[in-house]
């Protein structure tokens, strides 16, 4: 089976979403893929005060603002789906959130469950818990950015039958690349981590992103790393149901091996 | 706080227990560290046809049999305590057991959770769950070999506050080592994985183990790695206090941040 992804790498700037649109818009013009992933908060950009300041860039979770209408048009142009990180407002709360976007309109919609540092301020934390859905016989799990340090988070997904994790991310830290690989190589996943470039200074506060997004395959083959600081789309073919086949040994199976008797201090 | 830790790469040889021994004897000779750790299946080596085949290479957990007796002799000599991985016999059942053995006798005995290909035709699953140890107010929890690619085992491991996680090994994929940086980085603790080296062959069947044992430090450093195929004793002290440190931002702690709500697929 082929199923074709782009990964997409770009730099969201602050509190300009017409900006950052035209950015997606441009980066994507002319591609086909069954399925787009984009950085975490793509349509807002990353540090704001408080939430007051960041409300008026936050969307709803239905496509009927800007950003995610955008993203439903040009679904429809790339004839797949989108997995984008946004700001998401609902019921006068904030949350930093990921939709699947499908010519339709939303997929699903997840909530960051593990909240980095500062946006603990800004975003109530998630509630939507991780779950996988299906798009055209191929499970897809979201999660966002910090939640790759938690083991907990593709592990959930992929007992949910993920094959693919789709993982926008605005990373600070060094680490979750490579980890990336072992999440891969214990689930037997692919993941897509969309992460964003540039930097960003407000009130004395610089972060710099690091880039060098990035795709695993399940037996933790780095099929595709990005540069550090330059705006990016990578395209390519995998076969998702390699991320079926959980044997390791003719005798061992990463899921039903597991002996959840013995993890109980986990759930 | 310092604590002095020891890493034993070596090759058991198959039905030698005296050899294997003596191999011991001469590596930790005049050695001084507060915690040894040994490879996988020390007393036996690896590969046996049946349970019957390896049964006399087999010990009970208790000193009284000449492996584990002689490392409670070492002990005593080296001033600390030695995690040593072993095949045990108890109750006429065989499993793939890791002892923690003081000058006075066992302080704990783990048997492997998670056993490996053919390991599932020797030895019974391990049915002691995953535990952590005090000694000399270090906490220490120990698991075997191919344990390392269930996250839940690492873990289980430090959601019971271990500092160090002891992992005996006889690892024949390429994997684990650096995965082993994933689980010091998500769990912020030492892991001290002592794999052995050498083949074994057996009735045309072939494994090749591959050494490079290696000590990881609570973010993820690699604080030594060991040759691919060279009899090892590396000694270094290390501060595990550094392991009880779980903040990774202001904001953020990799344990109380945690939502076992939506982990609950996991145990």
């Amino acid at each position: 089976m082929s199923f074709q992804i782009a990964l997409v790498q770009f730099e969201p700037i602050r509190k300009d979403v017409a900006r950052n649109i035209q950015i997606i818009r441009r980066l994507l013009k002319g591609i086909k893929a069954n399925l787009v992933v984009l950085p975490e908060l793509s349509n807002s950009g990353y540090l704001y005060r408080k939430p007051e300041e960041l409300l008026p860039y936050a969307e709803k979770g239905d496509c009927s603002d800007p950003f995610l209408y955008v993203l439903q048009e040009i679904s429809m142009a790339v004839g797949g789906i989108i997995v984008a990180g946004y700001a998401e407002l609902a019921d006068g709360k904030l949350f930093n959130a990921a939709a699947a976007v499908s010519e339709h309109g939303i997929i699903q919609n997840y909530r960051k469950i593990h909240l980095y540092a500062d946006e603990k301020s800004l975003f109530q934390p998630g509630n939507t818990g991780f779950s996988v859905f299906d798009w055209h016989d191929v499970k897809i799990g979201m999660m966002i950015c910090f939640d790759w340090i938690f083991p907990e988070s593709a592990r959930t997904l992929s007992l949910q039958g993920a094959q693919i994790i789709a993982h926008p991310a605005n990373l600070v830290m060094p680490y979750c690349q490579d980890a990336m690989v072992t999440r891969s190589i214990e689930n037997r996943v692919f993941t897509i981590t969309a992460n964003r470039i540039g930097d960003e200074n407000l009130d004395g506060k610089k972060l710099l992103f690091t880039g060098r997004s990035q795709i695993t395959a399940p037996h933790g083959h780095i099929l595709y790393r990005g540069p550090e600081n330059v705006p990016t789309v990578h395209i390519m073919d995998i076969d998702p149901q390699k991320a079926s086949q959980k044997n390791i040994s003719p005798q061992n199976n990463l899921i039903s091996d597991r002996r959840p008797e013995f993890y109980d201090l986990l759930g």
